[in-house]
C-alpha cells in the first residue's frame, strides 16, 4: 500500500497541475535562480542570447486542445526564465526599467492573487484606500496640498490623460461635439520628448502635423525662448496652442527642461503645462537632486514612471494634476452598472469613473507596501546612489582615449557616450570616419549579449546629427556599485578591442 | 552564543525586511487564506465590510520618512487580504470578473519577478514569442488564418485599438493631419454597448454627439435594420460613417449582437466593424455556444478580455484584427532608441511599434501558461458548465414566485432578475410600485454585504425602462455548481423575507 500511495503522488504530478504546489514552486524558482533585485552572482549572465526562429524550435510555443501535467507546466515556467533576460542583473543598463524592488514584487503577488479590479470601493475596499494614500503623498513631493490623479498602465496613456485634460479644460465642448467643429488646435514637445506624444497626437485626433516641436540646447534641454517663438507663430497663424508636453528627465540624453521658465511661457498664453517625469521623477525624493525639477509646483499635470528610477515592478505609472475635480469631469460616463447613487456607503471613494479605463489593475498597492519599506528616506538615498554613480562613470570615461562622452556631464542617471576603437582614434573626423563610428556600438553591443555579460543600448539622435552612440542607464535597483561601473568600461574595452 | 544567534534572527526582523522569506510568506498568505480559485471554505466571507472612514482608523495608509520592518510590512499584507473582496470565493458573482486560474497566477508571478517589458525581441524574447502564440491560437478560434494583434491593458484600450484602426483604415491622412479637416466622422454602437465607447469618443476627438445609438431589440441585441436606417441617415447628412461597435455578450443583459447581418450592412456601407467581446468572446472556445458569435470571422477586429469569462488573471486584454499590417502602419512611431534596424537579429519581431504603449506588461504569459495546463478541451468544459448553470439558475427562479426574469432565457452566463417581496406581490404593478421595487435590490444588497455571505451587483436599465434589478454573473473561476445557484436564490430570499 505504501509504494501505490507514492506511486499515487507521482501519478498525481504526472497528470495535473497542483496548484499550490506549483505556486511554491514558483516562489522557489525565483528565489533559486536569483532572479530578486540584488541577487545576481557574478559569473550569471544577463542573457542567454537565442535567434528567434531557434527559440521556436526550442520551446513548444504552440497550444492545442489537451492539457499539459504538472512536470510539463513547471518545465515551461523553467524555459521562461532560461531564455529571459535578467532584469536584474547588474550589468542589466540597457533601459529605462530594471530589476524591480523585491517588497513591491511581494506586493504585486498578493494584489494579483486577490485579481482585484480597481474602480469602486465595493469591490476594492482596502486597494481604493491605498491608491488615494499614495497618490497624495506623490503630489507632496511636486508640492501639492490638493488637487488629483490616478494610476495608468505606463506613461503613454499617462501622457495621453495629460492631452485629453489639456483640451477639455480649454474647451470642454470637445467632449460631446469632437475636434471637428473646434478650430486648429496645436500642442507643443520638444525634439528630445517622448514618442508617445506624437502616438498620442494621432490617437486623440490632433494629428502629428499639430505637435509642433521646439528646438533644445546642446545638453537636450527645452528651449523657453524657442517654445514662445513657435507658440506665437502658430497664434498668427490663427491656431489654438492648448498643450506643452515638458519632460524631466529625456528618454536619451536624460535632460531635465527648465519649467519655471517654462510655466511662465505657458502661463502668458494660458496654455496647460504636462511635465513627463516618467523617467526623471525620481529626482523628486531626494533632496539634492530635486532642484533639477525646480518650478514643478507650477505646472498642471505630471507622468511619474515609478517603476523606472525608483523600481516599483512594471506597470506603476501615476499621472497627477493640480486640478482637483476635472479628472471626473472630463472622463465621466456615470455608468449605471457601476456607479450607482443609491449605495449605502459614501460613493465618493467610487473613483473609477475619473478613468478611460473600465477595469483597472491594483498598480498603488506595490508601490506603497515598498514606500512603506523603504521610507522616504530609504528611496532618497538609493537615488543618490544612482546619480552619484553616473558622476562617477562620467569622471572615469572622461579620462580614458578610447571614450568620448556626448554631453560633458550627465544630466541625470543615463550617460551616453562612444567607444572610439584603436585604428580609429588619431584620424580626421570627417563624415567618413563618423560613418565608421556609428557602426561600432552595434558590433559591441552583438557581441555582448551573445556573451551575455552586458547590455547597454545604443541609438543615434539624428535631430542632434549624431550617430550611434551608447546610452548607459544606471538604476536604483539593484543598488550599482563603483566596481559595476568599472567592469562596464573594462568590458567595452575587452569587446571592442580588436575593432 | 546559540541564544545570541537566536536573538539575532528576532532583531533582524523587527530591523529591515527579509525580502525572500517574505515572499515566500506571502505565497503562505494566499494558500493559507484560500484565496485560490476553488479554495474558499463555505464558513468563509466574501466580504468583511468595512466603511472608508472606519478603514482609514483600521489601517496606517499614510507614508512617511522611515521605513518599517519586516513584521510590520507583513502585517500590512495581512490587513490588504482581510479587509479586500474575496474575488476567487463562489459567493461573489458581482462582476464580469472573478477569481483567476491558479496556473494563471503562476505565469503573473513569474513574469512579475522577471519585471520584463515586451516591446524588443531584445529585451523580451521568451515572452515575445509567447505572445504571437497565443494571438494567433486565439485568431484561430475567430477563424481567422492571419491577421494580428496584441494585448492591451484592458478592454477599454483595446476598444479603442479598433476605432483608431478604423478611423486609419478610411483616412489615412488623420495621422498627420487630425480630425479638424476630414470633416464630421460618426461611429455606432447600441444602446446596450459598452461606456468605454463612449469616453472613447471623446478621447480619440470625435465627441460622444457624434456616437450615434443604435436600438437593440428587447432581449439587447442591436438591430440590424436600425443600425443601416441609421447610417442611410448620417450619409444623408454628409456625416462620414466609419465605424461600427457590436457586442458579443453585453454587461447587463449578456446579449450577443447578430454579426453576420451586421457584417452584411457594414460592408455594403464600408465601414469597419469591431466586435466587443470583451465578456463574451468565452463562447468562442466552446462547440456547444460559439454559434452566439456565428459570423465573427467577417468581422475586421476584436476586443476578447480573457481575464473575463476565461479566468485569465487581471488583465489579459485581447485585441485582434484580420487586417496584417495596420497594426504597424496606424501606430509606428519608430523610435530611433528603441527600433534601430541595424541589430543583429531579425527584427520583425520587436513588435512594440504596433502599440500605442511604449513599455507593455507582460499579459501573454500567464494566459499561454494557463491555455497550456487546460487545453482546449478544459477551457470549453468551463465555459459550458458556466453556461449550464446560468441556464438551471433561470429555470429555478421561474418557477418562483418571489423572483421574476427580466429575461426569459438568460443570453450569456449573466441572469437578470427581479426579487419580489411578499408585501408587494399581488398588487397592481403600477409606476409606485415598480418605484417601490426599485429599492429592494439596494437594500438586499447592503444587507448581503454586511453579511458578507454574497455580492450581487444591481442596476437600472432606463433606456428599456427597467428599474433596478440584480445582475447575477456566472463565472468560469471558481467552477459553479447546482448547489451554488440554490444557495443564491435561498439566501435572496431569506435577506428579502422581511421587505
Amino acid at each position: 500500500m505504501e509504494s501505490l500511495a507514492g506511486e499515487g503522488v507521482l501519478e498525481d504530478e504526472k497528470q495535473q497541475v497542483n496548484e499550490e504546489l506549483l505556486l511554491k514552486q514558483i516562489t522557489d524558482l525565483v528565489i533559486n535562480q536569483r532572479l530578486l533585485s540584488g541577487k545576481a552572482n557574478a559569473e550569471d549572465r544577463v542573457v542567454k542570447f537565442v535567434h528567434p526562429e531557434e527559440l521556436k524550435g526550442l520551446v513548444e510555443l504552440s497550444l492545442g486542445g489537451s492539457s499539459l501535467n504538472h512536470v510539463q507546466i513547471l518545465e515551461l515556467c523553467k524555459q521562461a526564465v532560461e531564455y529571459s533576460v535578467k532584469t536584474n542583473h547588474p550589468k542589466f543598463l540597457n533601459q529605462l526599467y530594471h530589476a524591480c524592488d523585491p517588497v513591491g514584487l511581494a506586493g504585486a503577488w498578493l494584489s494579483d492573487a486577490l485579481n482585484t479590479n480597481l474602480y469602486t470601493f465595493e469591490v476594492a475596499p482596502f486597494f481604493m484606500m491605498v491608491e488615494y494614500a499614495i497618490l497624495a503623498h506623490l503630489r507632496g513631493f511636486i508640492g501639492w496640498e490638493d488637487g488629483d490623479g490616478i494610476f495608468a498602465p505606463g506613461g503613454s496613456i499617462s501622457n495621453m490623460y495629460g492631452i485629453v485634460l489639456a483640451r477639455y479644460k480649454k474647451f470642454p465642448e470637445v467632449k460631446s461635439k469632437g475636434m471637428s467643429g473646434i478650430g486648429e488646435l496645436v500642442a507643443f514637445t520638444s525634439q528630445e520628448g517622448h514618442y508617445s506624444i506624437a502616438k498620442a497626437a494621432h490617437w486623440m485626433g490632433l494629428g502629428t502635423d499639430n505637435l509642433i516641436i521646439v528646438a533644445s540646447d546642446s545638453s537636450g534641454k527645452m528651449i523657453p525662448a524657442e517654445l514662445e517663438n513657435k507658440i506665437v507663430k502658430a497664434l498668427e497663424q490663427k491656431k489654438l496652442p492648448f498643450f506643452v508636453n515638458a519632460t524631466s528627465g529625456t528618454t536619451v540624453l536624460g535632460a531635465y527642461d527648465p519649467l519655471e521658465p517654462l510655466a511662465f511661457v505657458c502661463k502668458k498664453y494660458d496654455v496647460w503645462l504636462h511635465v513627463d517625469a516618467a523617467w526623471g521623477g525620481g529626482a523628486l525624493v531626494s533632496h539634492k537632486y530635486r532642484f533639477l525639477m525646480d518650478g514643478m509646483e507650477l505646472v498642471d499635470s505630471v507622468t511619474w514612471n515609478l517603476h523606472k528610477m525608483l523600481g516599483a515592478p512594471l506597470q506603476c505609472s501615476a499621472f497627477l494634476t493640480k486640478h482637483k475635480d476635472i479628472l471626473h469631469r472630463c472622463n465621466s460616463a456615470s455608468a449605471t452598472y457601476l456607479f450607482q447613487t443609491d449605495k449605502f456607503y459614501d460613493t465618493r471613494y467610487d473613483t473609477g469613473d475619473k478613468s478611460v479605463q473600465c477595469g483597472r489593475k491594483v498598480d498603488a498597492f506595490k508601490l506603497w507596501l515598498m514606500w512603506k519599506a523603504r521610507g522616504d528616506r530609504g528611496l532618497e538615498e538609493m537615488v543618490d546612489n544612482a546619480f552619484e554613480c553616473a558622476e562617477y562613470f562620467s569622471r572615469q570615461i572622461a579620462q580614458r582615449s578610447e571614450f568620448r562622452l556626448v554631453l560633458s556631464e550627465p544630466n541625470c542617471t543615463n550617460v551616453c557616450f562612444w567607444y572610439i576603437p584603436h585604428q580609429l582614434s588619431n584620424c580626421q573626423e570627417s563624415p567618413e570616419w563618423w560613418e565608421q563610428i556609428s557602426k561600432v556600438a552595434p558590433a559591441i553591443k552583438k557581441r555582448m549579449v551573445e556573451k551575455g555579460s552586458l547590455m547597454i543600448g545604443y541609438q543615434p539622435l539624428p535631430h542632434k546629427n549624431l550617430v550611434n552612440f551608447f546610452r548607459l542607464v544606471i538604476p536604483c535597483q539593484p543598488r550599482p556599485t563603483h566596481e559595476d561601473m568599472d567592469f562596464v568600461i573594462d568590458e567595452i574595452e575587452r569587446l571592442g578591442c580588436d575593432l
